[in-house]
């Protein structure tokens, strides 16, 4: 079958590879659409250097053989992690966190190829009357969602998106849907654009007051009054920028999630998170059946992927994270 | 009167300053106890350079004049921070974080007097038979008790608290009514001794593997087993290698409760906090009423304060955390 395959340094595309066979409660998918992410691309960066096999993680399918034969023919979307099964993690509901998982794209094959496996109990249907184009956005919506699973927010309140590429455009879209008083800051006048219909934008460089001429390599933050600044914030952009901004602009008492994921360290006044008692929450992926629900129910819309046949992988990965997919069908 | 006064530099006992006058809205306090906290060491250090006036902030006192006249004669307790009244934070609960606060003993004039002032409405009236011995630990324990104001605790789960100092012990007080496994870690035999009678202890040592010869500055952590972290994570080492072991026993969607304060930065892998989705709450004052009412229920116990006259303070500063106060009565 096609697959992208990465061999550790490189991906390259082959034609060659076996069709897997489906082990004890698994599933065998034939993929039709699978979208690109910016992990993806990470990887080709040396994000996950002990990596070799079939990358993606983003797809809908339709279910050729299962350990679950009612599902053979249906449409399904697949989470991400599949734990052992057994340790505490697994059995408390975090299995995406359990420490010998395997990870569709990153640790185990994944979904850039003609066919997959995939744990039957990871696999979600799609609801009738959702295109495998919409779908397909399940997992970062999922992601997104994970927000207000762990997070109460109060709907009286105002929050902040800082971010304004794909994570942060479904953070938004979910957080809108709270009816929070919401911002979205980031830096592309031409990317906040699109996020008018439901929230206020500002340019980032709104909060940069005058840099400092001590050589400092952080700009510094205008000082900002209560309200100016915000209950929740989200920390979608991608930067260790982000977390500065973050700092500053959100309320005393207040609440960050993190959602960015970036590599290397970075030097933080830790005494402020106890000082101002802000509380920080990390957050990665969430749950696929309320994301399937809001994308069935058209609550969320997100721009048209532009699909690519997988031997032209080079120019998907080369294009906008928003609309880079491929099309299996 | 006699006092303690701060020049902005050191510390200076005098007798020779004036009793103060209660401005509108305020009460005049004849200070009977005053716990020296480590944050008035800090000030010596150079925490505060703006402050000068007397110091202290942990104090019981009997009410002299008051805006309230039902309150003369009572015994008292009182909160630190007296905010404006009117911006955001003050009307939303959130006085002690308002930005144009004054603070006793750091930007106010503080308890480590004869007599002292204090806004009315922050002074909480002293449980009858709660004697002043005891009453003096209401300041330290409300901010423990934040700990549960803030996180609610699945009384089912493990928690951990790194520190056996002062704070350790306000922390290990409060978690441990919550009927939870606890555990307190901390560098200190001897002090790890108190907390046997409701927690398990450990040496922090315990949870250093191999130093690795990088010549690394922080030691390597074991890898732990799912079961061996902890859900709740109480951070009261005052030290910033704490967090780095409150990150390495925390279990993957736990809670840290940061309530170390420390000057300076320090480095840190944020990407480990969304990867893990772990929730740093940064937490400081706490309520007064509950810590009075589980003080007079004998709920929780301190070690005896050992009383000095204001005029022997260094020998007060210089000695352990536990047990320095000053007696005015």
């Amino acid at each position: 079958m096609k697959a992208l395959f990465f061999d550790g340094n490189k991906a390259e595309y082959r034609e060659d590879l076996p069709v897997p066979v489906p082990a004890e409660g698994q599933s065998l998918i034939r993929v039709l659409l699978a979208n690109v992410c910016s992990t993806d691309r990470e990887i080709l960066k040396g994000y996950r250097p002990d990596f070799k096999g079939i990358m993606g993680h983003e797809f809908v399918g339709e279910v050729a053989d299962s350990s679950d034969a009612s599902l053979v023919g249906r449409l399904v979307v697949g989470e991400l992690n599949e734990g052992c099964g057994r340790c505490l993690y697994c059995r408390t509901g975090r299995e995406k966190h359990c420490l010998d998982r395997k990870v569709i794209g990153m640790s185990k094959d994944g979904c850039f190829a003609e066919y997959m496996t995939l744990a039957t109990h990871l696999l979600h249907v799609v609801p009738d009357g959702l295109p495998p184009e919409k779908a397909v956005f399940a997992e970062p919506l999922a992601a997104a969602l994970e927000i207000t699973e762990q997070v109460k927010m109060d709907s009286s309140a105002n929050a902040a998106v800082i971010g304004d590429g794909r994570l942060g455009f479904m953070c938004a879209q979910v957080l809108a849907l709270t009816g929070v008083d919401l911002t979205v800051i980031g830096h592309h006048p031409d990317k906040l654009r699109m996020f008018k219909p439901y929230a206020k934008t500002r340019l980032s460089s709104d909060y940069i007051g005058s840099v400092p001429g001590s050589g400092a390599v952080l700009p510094a933050y205008r000082a900002l009054t209560a309200d100016e600044c915000f209950e929740y914030v989200v920390e979608a952009s991608g930067a260790p920028e982000g977390f500065d901004l973050a700092m500053n602009i959100v309320r005393k008492m207040g609440t960050i999630i993190l959602k960015s994921t970036y590599a290397g360290k970075k030097e933080l006044d830790m005494s402020l998170i106890p000082v101002n008692e802000i509380t920080v929450v990390g957050s990665r992926c969430g749950p696929f059946g309320p994301a399937l629900k809001l994308l069935a129910e058209g609550r969320v819309s997100f721009p048209d992927v532009e699909l690519y046949d997988l031997k032209d992988w080079q120019k998907a990965f080369g294009s906008g994270a928003f609309k880079a997919g491929f099309d299996f069908r």
